[in-house]
């Protein structure tokens, strides 16, 4: 990487600005990291399949959000409480972000195909593309096989290799588990809303969303700080406890987020989806309310779905939701600070402040 | 495992026979591995998402050949040149040689979605059963991380765990970078017969079909050994070549085979495969002959169909074949028998002989 991005990425530890340059540093790290991949030589590329890859990779690796990715190498910084880090530690920690952030890639690719979906992060779903179609599934498949490809290049030989691959083979099969769950729910759910209830909604956002996007970058970050991933259960529980709470902020905001905000306008009502407001409004729904979210959920028809949203405000799921953030806040400050060790304690809040009454 | 089908196993390395023993054996061992999977404690299965798992994997895993998961353990006795396997050598050889037929399942499951292909192994596609659809996506994911799941739970703490993680990894990637290979390749073909060339069909079936149908199970049986798989890299060229043998006779059995023995009737010409017999017939073709090609192949027609059977006949495409499969044959024989390892050599000519030759 380049040594001003090091540099830079160095002065945000020292004076707590400088996320900017942080971010940049992480950028930097994909190019390199394409670069690598299309020079595998484990595969004899042909020009073709070279040029694929590269396209394929640009249109769906670096254009999300990259708070996965990004939060690996915040983690190890606070976890490194204020040490300077060597641009080897910078570079690994980008990558293992990247490593997560194809994860991600991987999972939206063919969730896109299951769902039938038309857009992602404001651009055709890449099996929409026009000589794609269904080749995506098999690049999800490739983007998930990069992943051991750059572990492999760049962290054989480290104490923890075994215990990264390890790790990433749990949480994936832990994220394909919760998407079974979810299309095996949904699907049930169309015939019959009364499959829709707390405990079902949270086993499929822990296993689905939680393990991936929030305990799999502290995990990571653990990891290379040298750290045993088994003295680490409760701290888990924590962050799938977050996971959680993000999932739940999603939910409410596909129906009451300000769309110029969130920069999309919800869908989750005419998508019959499992949707924490739907579980909370069933639990509450008397025998005529629950006949309307029978009659109009999962339509997708503008009647429809404002009938639901009626009921939503009917139900004052606004305060309910509200009550649930703040109790939720409460109780995961005080099992961050039950935490024996401050840097730790530091991860977890920092997670926790990047989220909390999040607008977006 | 059961006590009988160990020692029937075993009986089979005293006496050469036995084979039907052996496969009792490995077949039993698939019941265990999935027993253990559906009681996975790093997913809280519901009753139903077990039940679709158990579902699901007995539909797509036990119901093929069998023959490259039975390798393993074959090549393992011969490597262990007549000594008698404890129970534990046989169950672990076994488990090896089911990953390799989860791994399969995972790529038929997809690349069925990806041809949208009606049949296969006699019965329709997962996708096209009732109720799944294109949940069969997340099923072949879900194959696909039941492998580390399994390598997990028996290998962790074996001296060659991480060289097996590397090795699943390797050989998935080489494979789905065959595949893309093909799906790219097979594209342009329809618009150009003429990307259909000798260097461009050995490279698709190097990664798509022989590293993981080949080598794949001997390196396991290598690792279970104690070998180191960096002094075996000839030994995966002979086996690449072997693999690259056996699908030219697939592309011949396809078109020349007998349907009664193969068990199903080919239909590469219609489907626009880039098939050694199209290959072949290419490179030999005159000006007219090649008009008969790009106006017949790749159409879903008798007639069309035909027009291209009797062009390979005018090609001599039998012959061809026949001389190819004598001088494949002499030239493997000869490297094996450079081999300087007895046991080696046994291995790759068992597995030569069980193709050599072959009508199905």
């Amino acid at each position: 990487m380049a040594q001003a991005a090091a540099a830079a990425a160095n002065g945000a530890v020292v004076d707590g600005s400088g996320k900017g340059d942080l971010k940049a540093a992480f950028i930097q790290v994909y190019s390199r990291l394409k670069s690598e991949l299309l020079e595998d030589p484990a595969f004899d590329y042909t020009n073709e399949s070279r040029q694929w890859i590269d396209k394929m990779l640009d249109y769906n690796v670096p254009g999300g959000k990259l708070n996965r990715g990004m939060s690996v190498i915040d983690s190890y910084k606070l976890l490194r409480q204020g040490n300077l880090l060597s641009d080897d530690e910078i570079f690994l920690g980008c990558a293992l972000g990247w490593c997560i952030e194809w994860l991600q890639a991987y999972f939206l690719v063919l969730d896109d195909i299951m769902d039938n979906s038309h857009t992602r992060r404001g651009q055709p779903c890449w099996f929409r593309v026009p000589k794609v179609g269904l080749i995506a599934a098999n690049d999800g498949i490739l983007l998930r096989n990069h992943i051991p490809r750059i572990l492999k290049k760049h962290f054989k030989g480290m104490p923890y290799y075994v215990d990264l691959l390890d790790l990433f083979n749990e949480v994936e099969f832990q994220t394909a588990s919760g998407q079974m769950l979810d299309l095996i729910t949904t699907h049930e759910g169309e015939q019959d809303l009364s499959k829709y209830k707390l405990p079902v909604y949270n086993r499929i956002v822990q296993y689905k969303t939680a393990y991936y996007s929030f305990y799999l970058p502290v995990a990571c970050a653990l990891l290379m700080s040298g750290e045993n991933l088994e003295n680490f259960i409760e701290v888990k529980n924590i962050l799938v406890e977050m996971g959680t709470y993000f999932q739940i902020q999603d939910d409410y905001l596909d129906c009451f987020g300000d769309p110029a905000v969130i920069g999309k306008i919800g869908t989750d009502i005419q998508d019959f989806k499992c949707s924490w407001l739907v579980v909370q409004a069933l639990e509450r729904a008397n025998e005529s309310q629950m006949q309307i979210l029978s009659e109009n959920y999962g339509k997708d028809n503008e009647t429809c779905i404002a009938k639901v949203k009626v009921l939503y405000r009917e139900l004052h799921l606004q305060n309910v939701f509200a009550e649930y953030e703040r109790s939720s806040y409460e109780k995961l400050i005080s099992s961050i600070e039950a935490q024996p060790s401050k840097a730790v304690q530091d991860v977890l809040k920092s997670f926790l402040h990047k989220i909390y009454k999040r607008q977006k």
